[in-house]
């Protein structure tokens, strides 16, 4: 392997990053907020959280309340704001990049400009880095989020810190020994702490280093160092601010598989009785197919894999945004079950994983034809829009409407005070 | 991936280790406290060391002083007891199986029985599961101490809090996200950071299993789990207790590269002054000719990596087992520099890895022919004595033989009291 990707990212730390980027970064910001409000909701991490609690002393806040070390204080809020899965996305390498870099700057930084700057630098990082390691990485069984995360991290961490040069490079090499995580973990709450261990990891390198601790020169692109050992490709990436990625990054707007959205904002127009309906045909990539087409789902977790419930949900109305629409009780309503069963889903190998074609048959007999891809440029405006009528469906309005300006505005204090999440 | 070794660990867990195994890990542990001790005495970590107390509470001691929370304990002593390179290695998977797994027994347990139970389990489940990983996995550029070690110490630690069979499970399955470190640390204070790591993350582990935690049914062999992403070989393990891999550690009685012990034991009884030797001709190896033959070293590090030079300063009764003996002045010492050039070092593809021959030719015709090979029995007693004789040169007897005593006794608070370091 011959790139210095070690030097590369240290001399990109050093860049402030172009306004629209930024812009974005206060999107996924508002976004990762609402998501981490509600993760903490989650009553089955309690424990977890109790145990760093106990252990750890600091001033950095924890969402849902109270404070500890910036380490586990980043820990936490990066475990609780993946909890529901409903965070940004960015498909280049496949991972959830703020959940990992986020919780990691909330816990060091001094400003929220300087946060929203590390936050944009190390989220960049962190997605191309994984564009780096590359969809070997992925395939094997490394989890992108947590493995490129961690390294976004640490170059979020290590600007916050204001490390030179030299600290930096140890810093990333630390980051070389402990940037983990697995795909095995899908489908358990090691998922979630997959973000959180990214987002600690980052910091600890960053403080490490500060303190002294020296790495591998080149821990990433080295001999026996992370791309060597962990399948990594050396795919060519270009380090810099000419084609954002983060501009790119996909959000959630529906509280379930990403598998099911492109289909869902298809149909996002569309308010339909059940009677008015005779069949709806859903096209979609042949990978989502043994992933989230569960024909008759039976429980609300169930729900969020089925293309017939959540279209059926979507068009009689059901705010598909908002966590608690997903229901057992909604799998067993006798409007949704007429309508689903009148869906039909075909895998077509035309369409990319982010393409869904959907064709609504009326009983009048017209016929409506809908598409969508995810990947296609939406406004800044549109993408605040969208993500705000999610924060209010996850949060409320009483809470969605204060976080929307805090995040938008130049206050840390105000953000972290939101961060405990009282609604 | 067929086998359920997390499975089979688990079971592991509940079998108390026979006699002998104990005794040998009270020798490890003898050993590891005098590492942990000399090692705590490198100043270059003491910021490393405040950084962690700063951000953690609790009562677990640190070596060479003060407290903390358990986590940060194991991983403060797991690292400054790796500080040196001077503490125990097994050559069946190629780790050093204290500094991952005896932090995090220390940090945990409430009686010293307690402690050797939980350690002798540890550390021979490290060995075993280094052993299932392979080979691959080691030259590929994982660092098993940190890796295997990471597994053996969540198993120590999951006895000690006496998880379930179910909670031991998730344990290893939440390690399977955490256990790393690359061999690209070597010759950086990242090298053992990565030890330090691994007893950080089974203690993490097991208590993130303990507060509900839950992980891949098997994170070791299962799907997209650890073996799959990180060149693991699935290679046959027998659990249990017939023949402990635990009984044929290596300890280090040099405080110099590994490459150098067998040809060390070899002239462990000869003394001789330089005008008595006119030729010492050394067979070892292949591969320790680039590891470790400089042949006219500048300094004490370099010192650490020759043959010429530490065979000359065991002939002339320098002590190779003292930290302190490794100078640069020794290497600039008249009679070292001409006994030195009067050293051959020849590769020998017949010998081991862990054998080597020497033929000292003397001045008055007469040639002594010696051998060793460190993997040779010895006698519990035989190593006993070495190890104490290498304890008193790293600490001096004043606090070595007090350490010997409480490592060989019952009461751990004795243990942690000289843990403290004072000499």
């Amino acid at each position: 392997m011959a790139t210095d990707i070690t030097g590369q990212l240290v001399d990109f730390a050093r860049l402030t990053p172009p306004s629209e980027a930024r812009e974005m970064m206060r999107l996924s910001l508002f976004d990762w907020v609402a998501c981490a409000i509600a993760g903490a909701r989650e009553v089955e991490f309690a424990n977890f959280v109790a145990v760093q609690k106990a252990s750890s002393t600091g001033t950095a806040q924890i969402v849902g309340g109270g404070s500890t070390s910036a380490p586990a204080a980043a820990l936490i809020n990066g475990t609780l704001s993946h909890a529901l899965d409903y965070d940004d996305t960015h498909f280049a390498h496949i991972g959830h990049p703020s959940v990992a870099v986020v919780p990691a700057v909330l816990a060091l930084a001094d400003s929220l400009p300087d946060a929203i700057d590390a936050a944009t630098t190390g989220v960049e990082a962190s997605i191309l880095v994984g564009v780096w390691l590359g969809r070997d990485h992925y395939q094997v069984g490394y989890h992108q989020t947590a493995t490129a995360g961690a390294f976004g991290a640490t170059l979020a961490a290590g600007r916050l810190l204001k490390l030179d040069a030299k600290q930096l490079r140890h810093a990333l090499g630390l980051c070389a020994s402990m940037a983990s995580g697995v795909k095995a973990q899908f489908g358990t709450m090691a998922k979630p702490l997959n973000a959180g261990l990214a987002a600690r990891s980052g910091i600890e390198a960053a403080l490490w280093a500060q303190a002294g601790m020296t790495a591998a020169h080149d821990g990433l692109a080295g001999p026996l160092g992370f791309s060597a050992t962990h399948h990594g490709g050396d795919h060519d990436v270009t380090l810099g601010w000419k084609a954002p990625q983060i501009l790119s990054i996909s959000h959630k707007f529906h509280a379930c598989c990403h598998g099911l959205h492109a289909t869902l904002e298809a149909l996002s127009g569309v308010r339909l009785s059940a009677d008015q309906v005779a069949r709806i045909d859903i096209r979609t990539h042949p990978r989502w197919m043994s992933v989230c087409n569960i024909a008759e789902p039976q429980t609300g977790l169930a729900a969020k894999f089925s293309y017939a419930q959540t279209a059926s949900m979507s068009v009689l109305g059901h705010d598909t945004r908002a966590i608690k629409s997903f229901s057992d009780a909604i799998t067993r309503d006798a409007d949704i079950i007429t309508l689903r069963n009148r869906v039909h889903v075909e895998a077509d190998e035309r369409l990319s994983e982010t393409q869904s074609e959907v064709a609504i048959s009326l009983a009048n007999g017209e016929v409506q034809r809908l598409r969508c891809d995810l990947l296609s440029p939406m406004s800044l405006e549109t993408r605040a829009q969208k993500l705000r009528s999610k924060a209010a469906a996850l949060l409320g309005a009483d809470l969605a409407a204060p976080l929307w300006k805090v995040t938008q505005g130049d206050s840390l204090p105000d953000l972290l005070d939101l961060l405990k999440g009282r609604s």
